[in-house]
C-alpha cells in the first residue's frame, strides 16, 4: 500500500513509519509512505484524515516504482548527469587491453561527446578457457584513462567479493545481463553509494528487471540505471540479440530511474550497430553504451561488434543531432476540420 | 549459382537462360543470372568467358536477394513511392467502420502527411465469434476515402477466393502475419500485378519472410514491402509484441524490397506507439503504417493501439523531422589525435 | 454465460435458444446452453427456475471448452478410435513418393501398430521452388495403400479450394502448423463432416490453438484432434522445436477433444524422436503421429527425422507397452506414518 | 583438439601432457587428451605414430563431452547413484520450514521411493521482500532430516561466500536456474569435491549449459548432474515454464554427466507436475527432483506446485514402472515382410 499524506500533515509520514517500522516493511519518499502488508483498516482515523490517497495496487518492486517516486531519478557523477532531460553518451572498448589501448580509446569515446569511459576488467565469458580480463591492472588503466579526459569510469562487477576493490577505481558498477538475477551481488553493491548500471538478462521480464533494481534500492542505494542490451528471442542468426525497444517507454513508465541502450551486444554485429543506437535515441533513451576499437579484428574480446572511431563518432552526431529534434517542439500542427 | 555477365557480353545472357530453362528454375535481371541445381562445371568454355564473377553461396529466396538483385526496389502507386530515399506514412483505422467514418480518417491521415489510407474490410480475428469486417461494401467505403483524399488504398486479403474482387478497389493488397506462410494466398497475389505488403509472421525468421515473399515473386510480382510489426516474446505484460528493429537494417542489407514498420501491432497500447514510430523512423525503415482512430474507445477492432489525430500529427511531424535529420549529411566530424 | 439447466427442465433448453437465436450465439450440449453477450438479468423467472448453475467466466472458444462439453470428444474413423482411453498410432511417410513406396510404408506403419497412416501430397515448402509434392496422384497411392491394410488416411490440406478433392480421398484433414490461423482454410474444413487433425503454430498460445479449433467447430464440424509437434524457441540447434508436452495435460483440462503428439517435426532428427516420442506417451497423449521412411537419406522431404522400419517398430512397441503401464492400476501405495 | 592414444602406447599420454602443460590448457581422460589451441602440425613424428584418432572439431566444453570421456558419469553419494542405469527419486519441499516439517516431508520422499532430500535454506526470490529461508538453521533441520531416514542432502547455494559454510551439511549442491551463469559460484564450487546439480537456466542454450558445467569441471569437481527445468517462451499462462523434454536426450548424447528432470518448476501447478515427471522418465532422464508439501497452501513458497504425498507416491510408482518398461527388452518385434 502506497500512502499519500496530504500537504501540511507531513508530520503523520513519520507517525505512520515509526508505528509499523520493524514489523513491516516501510518505505518514506517526501510525502509518500509505502507499507507492506497491511490493508486501510490496519490505519487509526487520526491517520485517515490526513490521508490524501491510498494506492492499494502497488508492485513488488515499489521503491523503484512512480507510484511510490514520481519524479526522475537524475544518477550523477563527476562529469555526468544521467536521466530527466540529459543525454548521456558512455563509450569505451570491451576490454580493457593495455594502458595504452585504453587512453586511446578514451580519446575517441570523449571526442564524440562521451562523458562516460565503459570497459571491461572482469569479464563473464560463455566459456572458463576464453580470457577473462585483466583484473585489478585493468581498472588502474581504466581509471587513468578516464582522469586524463575528464570521464568517468563505468566497468562491471562480477563478484561480490571485488565489490570493495572495484569501488576504489570505478564511478558506475556495472551488473550484467547474466547476474542480473544474482542477488547476493545486488545486495552488495546495493550497500555501496556508487551508482549502478543493471543490465537487462536475456531472457528478464519487465517485472524481473525492476525487481532486481528492488535488490539494489532495498540496501540503500537508489542510484540505479537500467540498460536495454537486447534479449534472447527465436532468431539469431543475424544479429546477437533481439533488440527491444518497446522497453524503454514501458520502464520509463513504471520507474523513475533512467533507462539507457545499448546497440552494441544486441546487433551484435558492426554494420546493425549505428541504426539500433539512433533507434535507441529516437525511442527515448537517456543514453547510449557502445563498444568502440581502432582494430576490431584483433580486439580482446566482442570485436565483431565495436565500431570503428570515425564509425562511433558519425553515429555519435547523429544521436545528438536525433535527440535535439525530438527536444524541438513542433511549431505548427496542421489543422484539419474532420 | 549467380552468375553476373561481363559488360558488353549481354547476349551471353539469353544463351545461358534459354539452355537452361526448362530443365532449372532461371532468373533474369540485366546482367545476372540465377540458376539454380547446377554448378561452374554446367558452363561451357564461350560462357566462362564472358562471366565476370559466379556467386555459389546463394539464399533459396534468390530473387528477392541484393546478390541477385543490387539495386533498391521502388513501389510505385499513384500518390506514393516506397524505398529508396522515400519516406511514406500509412495511416487509417483498424477496420472500416462506415464511409463517413473512413472519410473523416483520410482527412486526418492526409493531414499527418500519408498519402496511403490503410482499413480493414476482411479481418483476421482469433476468434470466430468477433466481429469479421464489413467486407465488399467497406473496401467501396475505403475506396472512396482514398479517392477524394487523392491518397491510394492499403487492405488486407486473408482470402485467395478473395484476390480478384479486392483487386478492384486496393491498391496495395495486405498480407497479415498469420497468413505470412499462407502459400496459396501468396501464389495468389503474386500472379496479379498489385503490390504487395507482407507483413513478418509472428514467429518468422527473417530467411522464413525472404522465402514468404520469394513465393510472391516467383508468380512474377516484384513490388511487395516487407514490414516489421513485432514478433512473440516471452514478455506481453505492458506490449503486445516485441518490436525487432533489429531486423530492418538487416533485412534492407539481404533484400531489395522497402521495409516499414506497423509500431501499432507491436506497441499494443497507444501510450507506447509514437516511440516506436520515431524508433522505427531513427533505425531506417521506409515508412510507417500506423493505426488512428477518433474515439477509440468505441472503435470495432483494436482501439487500445489507436492514436487519436492529435497524436498521429504530432508523432508523424516529428517522424518527418527525424528523417530530415538522418538525411542531413553531419557537417564537421570532429578530429581527434589518437 | 454457459447455462447448465436441472435434470427435469430439458425443455427450457430449447426456449432458451429459442428466444435468444438469430441475435446471438447459442450453442446447445445436453443440459447446457452458451450463449454470447447476456448476462443473468436477460434471462426470465421461469428459466432462473430451471437453472443448476451459471458460469460467467467462459472462454471464446466455448464449443471446444469442458465447461460446455464437459465429456471426452472420440473421433471415429473406419479402422480408428482417437480420444478417451484408446490410444492410436499413427504413421507414414512425410511425402507420398510412388504409389509402390507408400504401398510399402503402410504395411511397416501397420506392423507396428498403426491405424492410419499419414502422407503429404500437398506440402508446404518454405521455398517456392522445393518439391510441392504430388498432388492428386498422391492422395490415389495413399488412399489405395490405406485401403489395401485397412487403414484410415491423414493428409494435409493447404487450399481451401482443395477442400472438396481432397475429401474424395481422405479421412482425416491434417491442417498444418503454418495455416493454424488461415482463418478461411478452418472454414472451409468446418463445413464438411470429415475429422480435423489441427498442428499447433509455431508461435501459438493455449488460447490460440483452442480459438482456431473454435472456427472448425463453429462451422459445425466437432470432430477435432489437437495436435502438438513443437514450438519455436530460443534453441534450435540440435532440435527442430522445442517439444512443449506440458501442453498435453493442459489441453486436456481445457478442452474435450483428442490430443495428440507429433515428435517426428519436434526432434527433426532420428535419433531424438524415439525419446520425445515416449515421452509423448507417458504424459498421457491420445496418440503419436510419426514419419517413417525406408531409406531416409533419399526421402522427397523430411529425411532426416524419418524413423527406418525396425527403429518405429521398436518406438511403437515401447509406445504401447508405456500406454499399458500409466494404465494399470498401482497396486499398493505404500502407507507412511508422518 | 582431442588426441585418442592406441592401446600399448599410453606413455605418450604423459609425454604430450607435458609438453603442452603451463602453455596450454591440457586435460587427460585415460588414453584421450584435449589440448586447446594446437593444431596437428604442434605434434611431433615420434607422438603421431603412436596416436589412433585426431578430433579437430572440439566443444570449448571439451571436459564435459563425450568426445574426451565417452563413459557415463556416475554420480555417487551415501545413499545415491545417479547416472548410467540407475534412476534416482528426490524429493522435498521447496523451503525448510522447521525441523519438524522437514523431518516429516523426508519420511514421504522417503515413502515414494527417494534416496535424496531436497529442501531450500537460502532461496532465491524475485522480490527482496519475500521469505529468505532459514539459513544455516534450515541446514541443520534438513541434514537431520535425511540422516534419520538414511537420505543425501541436495540443497542450493546462492552465493559463493557460503560454499564452506553449506558444505558441512550438504552431500549436493544446487546451482539454481538464476545463477547458471554465475561464474564466481561455478568456479568456487568446482573447488570442493562436492557434487554440484546445476539447473538449466531460463534461456539457456544447450551450449550454455554445457559451458557452464565447464566452469565447475575446470576447478576440478566432475561431479556434475545437469537439469532440464523449464524454459522461458512465449506462452506461460497455464504453465510457468515450458518443459523442454528433447534437451534429455541431446544432452546425453553431447555431455557424460547424468541429466534429470524437475517437474515442478516447470508445471507451476501441481495437477501438471505427474504427467510432466513421467514424460520425464519416458524420455530418459536419469532421475527427477519434485517438490513435496502436505499443507501446500500455507507453504512458505511454491506450495502451488507441490505434490500432496498421496499424488508425490503415486507419481513415484508410476515412474519407477515406467522406468521398468522403458528397461524391459521387447520380446518380439514383429516382422512385416515390405
Amino acid at each position: 500500500m502506497i500512502i499519500i499524506v496530504k500537504a501540511g500533515h507531513e508530520s503523520i509520514v513519520d507517525e505512520i513509519k515509526s508505528r509499523f517500522n520493524g514489523t513491516n516493511e516501510v518505505f518514506v519518499h517526501h510525502n509518500r509512505v509505502a507499507i507492506q502488508g497491511i490493508s486501510e483498516k490496519d490505519l487509526n482515523s487520526v491517520e485517515k484524515g490526513a490521508i490524501d490517497l491510498i494506492i492499494d495496487n502497488v508492485p513488488a518492486a515499489v521503491q523503484g516504482s512512480r507510484l511510490f517516486h514520481p519524479e526522475d531519478t537524475i544518477v550523477t557523477t563527476a562529469h555526468s548527469k544521467i536521466g530527466g532531460d540529459h543525454f548521456t553518451m558512455m563509450a569505451g572498448p570491451c576490454s580493457v587491453e593495455s594502458a595504452e589501448h585504453v587512453m586511446k580509446m578514451a580519446r575517441v569515446a570523449k571526442s564524440g561527446g562521451a562523458t562516460i569511459l565503459r570497459g571491461g576488467a572482469f569479464k563473464p565469458r560463455t566459456s572458463p578457457y576464453s580470457f577473462q580480463g585483466l583484473g585489478e591492472d585493468g581498472l588502474k588503466f581504466l581509471r587513468a584513462a578516464a582522469d586524463a579526459n575528464d570521464m568517468d569510469v563505468l566497468t562491471e562487477v562480477m563478484d561480490q567479493d571485488h565489490v570493495d576493490m572495484i569501488a576504489k577505481y570505478t564511478d558506475i558498477f556495472q551488473i550484467g545481463a547474466r547476474n542480473m538475477q544474482n542477488f547476493s551481488l545486488l545486495k552488495a553493491v546495493g550497500k555501496t553509494n556508487i551508482p549502478v548500471m543493471l543490465k537487462r538478462g536475456m531472457s528478464a521480464t519487465i517485472d524481473d528487471i525492476l525487481n532486481a533494481a528492488e535488490y539494489i534500492a532495498a540496501g540503500g542505494n537508489h542510484q540505479i540505471i537500467i540498460t536495454e542490451r537486447g534479449i534472447r528471442t527465436f532468431d539469431n542468426k543475424y544479429t546477437r540479440n533481439t533488440l527491444d525497444l518497446g522497453a524503454v517507454p514501458v520502464l520509463q513508465k513504471l520507474t523513475h530511474y533512467p533507462v539507457i541502450v545499448d546497440p552494441s551486444h544486441a546487433a551484435g554485429h558492426t554494420e546493425f550497430v549505428t541504426p539500433e543506437a539512433l533507434a535507441g535515441v529516437a525511442v527515448g533513451a537517456s543514453g547510449l553504451v557502445v563498444e568502440i576499437h581502432d582494430d576490431p579484428a584483433h580486439a580482446f574480446s566482442d570485436g565483431a561488434q565495436a565500431l570503428k572511431p570515425d564509425e562511433y563518432r558519425e553515429m555519435a552526431a547523429k544521436a545528438f543531432a536525433i535527440r535535439k529534434t525530438l527536444a524541438t517542439p513542433i511549431k505548427e500542427k496542421s489543422e484539419v476540420k474532420l
